[in-house]
């Protein structure tokens, strides 16, 4: 079985939630599996010394626009949650608790939709809970494990995890150790799937052992 | 005549670079002129109090990677150039120059050519002389007045322009009022020039005015 396409997400996200929407079809069409993997994006911002998309004003007026009219060009529903930016944890943490990986995939479903898709938001644990129960898991059960040291320390550590390995935003798709990063690269990854890559790695190589001839004082 | 596609762009920015070669073709399929707008990207960034993609390491990998696939994808010669980042500042201002628009694009053409497509760099006043030179511009003369009040003006006008216009990062591009950011968005550009764009106002609106409900030190 080849690698599968590991998807690094926040329900903060609304690129995550486009990639998402899209990811299935495309591993699926090159017989991999999707494994999401739920990370805390403000660990991997505070971690690369960077601010987020919604923290930069004249950039979130941008990236609603951009993810309205991508998520209308192929139509995936979208209506913003609630509020924004949200405290994604509790909803991170129960989408990384043990469970079959088809109820995984239905729950980070049913969670997205309730963030982006025009539902009620992920923050509270009553809401997570009703969520989970409405598809079956024993939603009140979840949320109770979320809150224990174990259900808490899985996040932390799929964050680390995403920083050990070159992350700095979601989604990021993973696979084997090769990362894309961005909604936007969709397409090198499928490509990449497909054993089309183009990457030339003597241009890669030259480029990133390259000089700087200039920095500014950031 | 309908309103030119106006791209702000920085010869800094590989992305910038893959932009200007698709524009025109872009712009010219919908009946529009190409308005070149050299600024400051580093300006950009600042004002906005955000780093630069070169400027955070795990980004910088990505956008290498990223770029070499896309060049190659649509079949655009990519090479980096000797040193990155760079001091872009004469490079800018000579561009900025009162001059005919054939005259800059070509200009602009070749000054791309000299950072991304495998040429010898543009900090060196000597080289851009010289390559002004060669596409039948005083390039002596334009070094020279790239470095007069005037000529240091336009581009520090230009920025604070794209500045008041939303701009936070190259490649923008703008027409009439609707700001366009990155070369992934070319696509929703060709979609707005058609009159096929899909953004929905009252989507925008509510989005725009969601409360946050947690938010980061930053």
């Amino acid at each position: 079985m080849p690698a599968p396409v590991r998807l690094l997400f926040d329900y903060l996200s609304p690129y995550a939630y486009l990639a998402w929407k899209r990811i299935h079809e495309i591993a699926q069409r090159h017989g991999r599996d999707v494994e999401p993997v739920p990370v805390l994006l403000a660990g991997l911002l505070s971690a690369n010394g960077q601010k987020g998309p919604a923290e930069i004003p004249a950039k979130r007026r941008w990236v609603i626009r951009d993810v309205a009219r991508t998520a209308k060009a192929i139509g995936v529903p979208l209506a913003p949650p609630p509020s924004h930016p949200f405290n994604p944890l509790l909803a991170l943490r129960v989408s990384s608790l043990p469970m079959e990986e088809l109820e995984r995939r239905r729950l980070i479903d049913a969670l997205f939709a309730a963030t982006w898709g025009g539902g009620p938001g992920v923050t509270d644990p009553r809401v997570v809970a009703r969520i989970a129960t409405e598809i079956g898991l024993g939603g009140e059960d979840l949320v109770r494990a979320a809150g224990e040291p174990e259900g808490k320390g899985r996040v932390r550590r799929q964050t680390d995890e995403a920083l050990a390995r070159g992350a700095f935003g979601v989604p990021t798709m993973l696979v084997g150790s090769e990362l894309f990063w961005g909604y936007d690269a969709l397409g090198h990854v499928e490509r990449f799937l497909a054993g089309d890559d183009v990457l030339d790695p003597d241009l890669v190589a030259r480029w990133e052992t390259l000089p700087a001839s200039a920095t500014r004082g950031v």
